[in-house]
């Protein structure tokens, strides 16, 4: 039964104080919708309140529509909040806009993860497994840069997928690889002038912008990040994604790559953050080698994230760090715990150990790939051909679509949500605008949409953009 | 079966890379001794390279005692790595010191939880329930505050065992109190003078002296943090422990705790951070109202910490904003993601929602007060009764010891460390020197030890110091 913590010697009356918790448990949704409440006999008795309090606190419920009440039979939840939605609004800063768009069907986000596919079974027999050992090593705390044998999986999963030969030593596991770019730039220094890619992945932009005041924008050119630009600002740190950059789909080869190593060889200060954040998923051409591997002067700082190869929900990122900086980790930020707790470490290095992570991947790459193929297919083969040029499809979870239809970016956006399809604008991702802005692009992640839903939704954008 | 990316173009000879990877493979323990290879004609088939390449390769680690062959069986393991020694001892980084230390016996440690009397089947039982209900949520990202239910419950706690009325949408829930400060830091500006208790918990000024340059050693007096002080520096944001000072066991009465609030009144930018660290192990005395609840003017930040009341292992910790801080952090910091897995929240939830956390708290209590009370014993009725004046009794995990046998605090620590006693210098808990400073303190935490241990280690005290 519902049991609550009443404050008898509180200012607030009792009833109040019940009224208040019974609207909290619904608000939060651990009471749904048409859910029964237990009779004001029951719980007067239960919660050693009078029966008056137990009703007057149900009258209040039932005149705000928290409740109602069938005659003979009792009081049900009447007000669902779809707590879930709300909370992910909230993340997203955009619960206003929600509400004008109930006709949102098909969202061509670009961070979902399909977790309907993880298999969650084989990582709870793990998780019991490790539970059932019931090792003191689950309650202590860890080494601050996570527990060695995780650290060790990683390092076999680099040397294997990536050709990365690194060591056990030179990793250190975070919650997640927002609060790891928190803690790179403590190692290395707020006075650094860090640069990021414009367009990018915005988070990026305001991790940087939260954490240093020297932040640089550098434009991109067909190969990736400008060197002439990097050189302009002054940039001696610079964080870029090569193997897919994020949004443009831009894949860097050898020779940008080699570009960038010799710009941060030629300063002791110079570094570079090689964020890795899908190379997972990979669906054409040869793999190219990570900055990482090409490195041979400790300049390279490699990162990524478990986030979009397993859940979201699971906040484990790692970073891989030059021996020196290993050293340096050491003596200044020791004192730091490690976020991630030891359980959620063990349970990923067993399914690591036992090969599902390879599984899973190889899995998720097939799916994605597949949606990847179908919307590529539906776009270049429909009623778009004529109009929509597609680009990034090297790797990832989203496409760019160019649309020659005489629309600007904004106007493909409100066509194609008069549709029921959100999309997102290319200039979204631009922290500071740029003179050769593509101005009629959009951008389109297929990762959180079955091939049906993806089919359907490019027809809904033929009605919208064929004019 | 074992996959490796090779590099058709590399300089090196597809079997040198072959043998390059298989030795890896064994060297980290991954191929373990008496495992199978398999046979020279499945791996060149698996990989796709002439058999000769593998015969190479396979030659190779041979010849150099990795693998042996069975004949007519096929290829074995030979060599096997300790792996986990190895890993565990580069995780203790104190393994020369440890060398030299063989002696100490009783290690009174102040930051020891013991995990012994954790009600882990509780946690794990708890832990599988949320696994079979397999539910979503397990794998979506949550509110960037953290999961609803947990701060729900967290909210009631503090309503019920700490009389404060705060809503859950105040609370943010994050990967350890490290973590959270570094998020404070980023929420108020890192251009504020941010003071800190002199002595203090050596890692708080840490955590400011990383994230911000404007740190100032706030000196104590009999009452807590010196208010005059406090304003000489020009301070604007206040970290302090008035609960229980971390080390000097001070508790701050009413009247420091209005002249604080009052110095935080006067201007717009000030603020205090109320770390309330171990507020759940107080023993005597009647408990003082936290700040945050005779805050009237949303001048006070909490924060607490599941770190010392559940498992070091377990990062979570919470902070209480006021409301204008709340909208401030969601629309400055609403980016970031929670750091702390659902999972782990599902469970802490349940765990408090069931009762199960005030048991333990209120059984931690009980063995922590107990431990306090023989080591107080001990020490006031036997032979250090003339020469130690024990300090900080009324709450925490430690004391202090005053020593009055002439040793000063190196000359103390030395002998008890002859004996086989590791205690800490109060002076290790100073940021900056002070002219004031204990000539002949010791703290001694006693959470980490057992009663027996305690009465031996305060029994070799006795040898050492009775001179």
């Amino acid at each position: 039964m519902l049991t609550f913590d009443l404050a008898p010697k509180s200012k607030m009356p009792l009833y109040m104080q019940l009224y208040s918790f019974i609207k909290a448990e619904i608000e939060s949704g651990r009471l749904k919708k048409g859910e029964k409440l237990p009779s004001k006999r029951a719980l007067s008795s239960h919660m050693r309140v009078s029966i008056v309090t137990v009703e007057t606190a149900y009258a209040q419920l039932l005149a705000e529509g928290y409740i109602n009440s069938k005659p003979g039979s009792g009081y049900y939840v009447e007000y669902s909040q779809p707590v879930w939605e709300e909370a992910e609004s909230a993340g997203n800063e955009d619960k206003q806009e929600n509400k004008d768009e109930a006709a949102i069907i098909y969202d061509f986000k670009t961070n979902s993860v399909d977790t309907a596919d993880f298999p969650f079974s084989v990582w709870a027999k793990i998780s019991r497994e490790i539970l059932s050992e019931g090792s003191r090593e689950l309650l202590d705390s860890c080494h601050p840069q996570g527990v060695p044998l995780l650290r060790m999986r990683i390092a076999e999963y680099l040397r294997a997928f990536r050709g990365m030969d690194v060591s056990y030593e030179q990793i250190v596991v975070g919650a997640g690889s927002e609060y790891l770019m928190g803690l790179m730039i403590q190692l290395l220094g707020r006075d650094n002038a860090y640069g990021v890619e414009n367009p990018g992945y915005s988070k990026i932009y305001e991790i940087f912008s939260a954490n240093t005041s020297r932040v640089f924008p550098v434009p991109m050119d067909s190969k990736g990040a400008s060197v002439e630009a990097i050189r302009g600002f002054g940039i001696n740190v610079l964080h870029v994604t090569p193997s897919h950059h994020f949004p443009l789909g831009v894949v860097m080869p050898i020779s940008r790559r080699m570009e960038l190593l010799g710009w941060a060889n030629a300063k002791a200060d110079r570094y570079i953050i090689e964020d890795d954040y899908d190379s997972e998923f990979r669906y054409s051409g040869r793999p190219i080698r990570s900055l990482q591997s090409l490195d041979s002067n400790e300049k390279v700082i490699y990162i990524n994230t478990f986030t979009k190869s397993l859940a979201p929900s699971m906040r484990i990122s790692y970073m891989v760090l030059p021996e020196h900086l290993c050293k340096r980790f050491s003596s200044k930020l020791g004192f730091y715990s490690c976020t991630v707790p030891v359980f959620e470490q063990l349970t990923l290095a067993k399914f690591m150990g036992g090969g599902s992570f390879e599984t899973h991947i190889s899995r998720m790459k097939k799916i994605y790939r597949q949606r990847q193929h179908i919307m590529l297919e539906k776009i270049t083969e429909g009623g778009l051909k004529d109009i929509v040029t597609v680009s990034g499809c090297e790797a990832g979870m989203h496409l760019l679509l160019t649309v020659d239809n005489g629309m600007d970016q904004n106007m493909l956006l409100f066509t194609a949500r008069n549709r029921g399809v959100r999309l997102y604008g290319l200039s979204s991702y631009y922290s500071f605008p740029v003179s050769d802005m593509p101005q009629s692009t959009v951008v389109a992640g297929f990762s959180g949409l079955d091939g049906a839903q993806i089919i359907k939704g490019v027809e809904a954008l033929e009605k919208a953009w064929l004019i």
